[in-house]
């Protein structure tokens, strides 16, 4: 039997990011894509409680069936996997996004907020993100790596409730070094948000800022990648600091 | 000096757990609360960044400043800390929520979202959530705990990078059993979109789900709160699965 691939995004349905992702996975195997109608950038795991979800039917090529749903990334693995997939998938993809989740960028990301709801469930699951932002991004030059990962994954299944957090350099294909296995760089964005005042005299603010990253140890993804390697941090939904559990024996108290 | 509090949550201003909270720190120091206008539940640490933000004013008592913005919980604690607090908050506090943010349910929690945001910029940061979802909640039953949790916070800071989760059982003051220290449980929500069928024949679903944990090792926060303790799980914004780098350098290539 031939792989199945649930495949969706944070940038919308039809981003080139998401069709270049189905393309290579439908090289190995049978996809199903289920990916927001708009753009949810920034939504992290985000799940909708207050209304209910739609599903529009976009294309049922056997194939590569193709669904939107107005909904988040997170909800869109729900619907996949528990309504649109005749069976479980052997692996959730989620992107290509426009630009890097990298480092601390994992908390805010839609991308990967779906990748943890895949991971939850039990599925294997990759997030692939692209360093570029321009609506030309070129994501044919993701196309290699992407294959060499989605072969050794499908052929060596992940260690049980991880997952990858896959970025990808903004350079030619040729010009990618290699894949380097990371952990997660530690970073912030510094002001964030920037005051602005409307005609009527009134304030009102827009997230922006700069990322700074002091954080660029030799095992970190923002070092892979600034030395022009693919980084695939191994993440999981268990945001536990283990260490500190005995560190903080003075904050329990017995009746 | 006495400590600063900036306080968020995720129902929004209006929430009696997120004015029990302000209340209890009051007795300690100075509070800026800045919390959402409406309800953001299920949004994690989702940030906006497609439309600008704006901050009304609710109060400007000087020992309780309150405003309200039309953003995320995350985009609240920037806003607190980038602009209407006049120094760096002791503590950053979010809670307390109507409902459990225990186990994976962290994972789309508006509450812990902020909180993972000002462990972020570098502060410490509490999350509290009571298992109760009725409206008539009796938040005062977590008044004990917090002023246990804050005075160790206040006395003996945390270590960098570690915030804490904090889930307090449906009970009497009197009837908690204590407060432990502990991971997060595994767990997932099943069978978690339901359908229907609108008056015009066409589907739709609502998010909804059994939550099935069968995590119930002497160590998490899933048992301790069943055995009517408070449970603390200590969390830090790195979602990389260290263990798992060495177990998948199978992956790496080089050119």
């Amino acid at each position: 039997m031939e792989p199945l691939f649930l495949i969706t995004n944070d940038d919308g349905h039809a981003s080139p990011g998401l069709h270049l992702l189905a393309q290579v996975a439908q090289e190995f195997g049978e996809v199903v894509v289920m990916a927001p109608e708009h753009n949810a950038s920034g939504v992290a795991a985000s799940i909708t409680c207050s209304r209910p979800l739609r599903v529009r039917v976009i294309d049922e090529s056997p194939r590569c069936r193709r669904f939107a749903c107005d909904g988040t990334p997170a909800d869109c693995v729900k619907m996949g996997l528990e309504h649109f997939c005749h069976r479980k998938p052997d692996l959730v993809l989620s992107g290509i996004n426009y630009g890097s989740n990298a480092s601390i960028n994992i908390i805010y990301s839609g991308t990967m907020g779906a990748v943890l709801e895949a991971c939850l469930n039990g599925c294997q699951a990759i997030g692939f993100s692209l360093l570029n932002h321009n609506p030309a991004a070129d994501f044919e030059a993701c196309a290699p790596s992407i294959r060499h990962l989605l072969r050794q994954v499908l052929e060596h299944p992940l260690p049980e409730w991880t997952a990858l957090n896959v970025n990808i350099p903004r350079l030619p294909a040729d010009q990618i070094k290699g894949i380097k296995v990371c952990r997660q760089a530690r970073a912030v964005w510094n002001d964030s948000l920037e005051p602005r005042t409307d005609p009527h005299g009134r304030p009102y603010w827009w997230m922006t800022g700069k990322f700074i990253c002091n954080d660029m140890g030799a095992d970190t993804d923002q070092k892979a990648l600034e030395d022009g390697f693919v980084s695939v941090v191994p993440v999981r939904p268990d945001m536990t600091d283990h260490p500190a559990i005995a560190q903080l024996q003075h904050l329990t108290l017995s009746k």
